[in-house]
């Protein structure tokens, strides 16, 4: 089994490792920490153990890659200046499989008209873990993935991805609807992501203790545009977000942590993608469309401040 | 013709010194700048020239005016932690009428209910000035005034005040509804003034460039509260607000200078009381509420910065 890992860095080299421990024989495509990957591997310290995670190859782009992997996995982050497609590019070959695991909703699509014959797996992540220097992943909590083949279904390779995953030691359950699981996602993400960076680092604990109305309003929106598209969700799933955030000890967001790092965020993944499937589909989300407003405003200020 | 301001910072000051330069008798209630004051009274760097304004008597609280004097200007800022009519309260006589010079929306009702016999003016300022040391009051531009009789109307009083504005030398319109004037002016501090600190402090310009849509669905909303309210404002006063912050040199507003300064804000008075108003009209403003909403949470950090 041979697998491609692109983006090797806090979901990339600690999914990686997990195959590797599992049996699969696993390369990356490591562009900024290409020298000491290639050099020594992956160092992981893991609620499950800590090890030297090392790749058959790394890699500097996906051509390298020679013969084409059974599964090229994804796992960059969702940016509007990352060209997804042209980064698996050179190592798709007809029968590979195309995994995503990556945030976001209706993520899917651009893929999936690159690589019309391709079988492709989307999944979601639910793990704390990050990068914590070249060549170092700090797997903090979690690890929980869900994987289904898109649009829908759950063929026998992503089984067998979920089999390979469990064996390693994490819970991968497989989604015959993944893109109900993307918005189901999406209703925790659309509101405390970017209100804890418009609020100027909130944690969710006192964004919940202090706007819980806008919480809602924000969270039903999200709902409403899911039904809309066609994967209506849970009529709790607003109350059980709810109480799940209250009982988690305060938290800051991953979408806070860049912003705090200077990073990109993925606003357009999250919340511009979700805001467009609403407008399309012709539901209102005022609510969603003003802090995607304030968060493109947001972005233009950091820009801005970056230049200087 | 004797004049009490209460609250002489940079509007206090400012008002307080062209009225003595028209032949009234002013005395001022000056708080943090007491000393200074008392002794020295208000250096005025204005547009009209530079004089020193003296007043009658700087007073530390209004019930040690005396005799209860013809006008009481209040021109403090409008701040859930500022309670006006207190401050006001020992100056007021029977025969005072109450002048405000201040932000917001809905600001009458509480002075109105806690001096029922009097006659109440209230007044906006289109004003560019600012206190740059104790005793210092820079008026760099504008300076204009709209002052009419709460609930409506235009009494000889508010007819006497304003040509002793004109006679110093600013413009001073007496207006029949008020009440409107106020909604016509949140019209643009809805939006500009909490996108200004919520997008990490952009100028107008700015704002207006990226997101003029979200822009104008904030006007579009106080336009409606306007009219649910009995004010009506003119159809074109949306393109009016873009037209005119269009011509305008890239501005910071007020409350993103109170933001940067650490000073609290007038969320209140210009945001949460425009909400309100909505909620009570039962018009939806979802806009304005997720801006709202945003600003108290941003408050709520601040605060918390401020304590560590």
């Amino acid at each position: 089994m041979k697998v491609l890992i692109v983006g090797a860095g806090a979901i990339g080299g600690f999914y990686g490792a997990l195959l590797a421990k599992a049996g699969a024989q696993v390369s990356l495509v490591c562009r900024s920490d290409y020298a000491v990957v290639a050099e020594c591997g992956i160092e992981i310290r893991s609620t499950l153990g800590e090890w030297q995670f090392e790749p058959a190859a790394v890699l500097r782009e996906a051509g390298e890659v020679g013969e084409s992997p059974d599964y090229v996995v994804l796992c960059t982050k969702v940016l509007p200046q990352i060209d997804r497609a042209a980064l698996i590019k050179g190592a798709v070959g007809p029968d590979t499989a195309i995994v995503l695991i990556q945030n976001g909703v209706e993520i899917e699509e651009e893929i999936a008209r690159a690589f019309p014959a391709n079988e492709l797996i989307s999944g979601l992540a639910f793990v704390c873990t990050s990068r914590t220097a070249p060549g170092q992943v700090w797997h903090q909590a979690y690890g929980n993935l869900m994987l289904g083949n898109w649009p829908s279904g759950v063929g026998p390779r992503v089984s067998v991805l979920c089999e390979l995953f469990e064996s390693a030691g994490i819970k991968a359950r497989a989604m015959e609807d993944i893109v109900a699981a993307r918005w189901r996602k999406c209703v925790w993400n659309a509101p405390f992501n970017p209100l804890s960076v418009l609020s100027g680092g909130l944690y969710t604990s006192d964004i919940l203790s202090t706007q819980e109305s806008l919480v809602r309003q924000l969270m039903e929106e999200v709902c409403t545009i899911a039904a809309a598209t066609g994967h209506p969700l849970s009529a709790d799933v607003v109350d059980r977000n709810i109480a799940d955030t209250r009982k988690m000890p305060p938290y800051k967001t991953s979408m806070l942590l860049d912003f705090e790092a200077g990073r990109p965020m993925e606003t357009e993944a999250i919340l511009g993608n979700a805001v467009r499937a609403g407008q399309r589909e012709q539901v209102p989300v005022p609510h969603l469309e003003t802090v995607y407003a304030l968060m493109k405003l947001r972005e233009y200020q950091q820009e801005q401040n970056a230049r200087r």
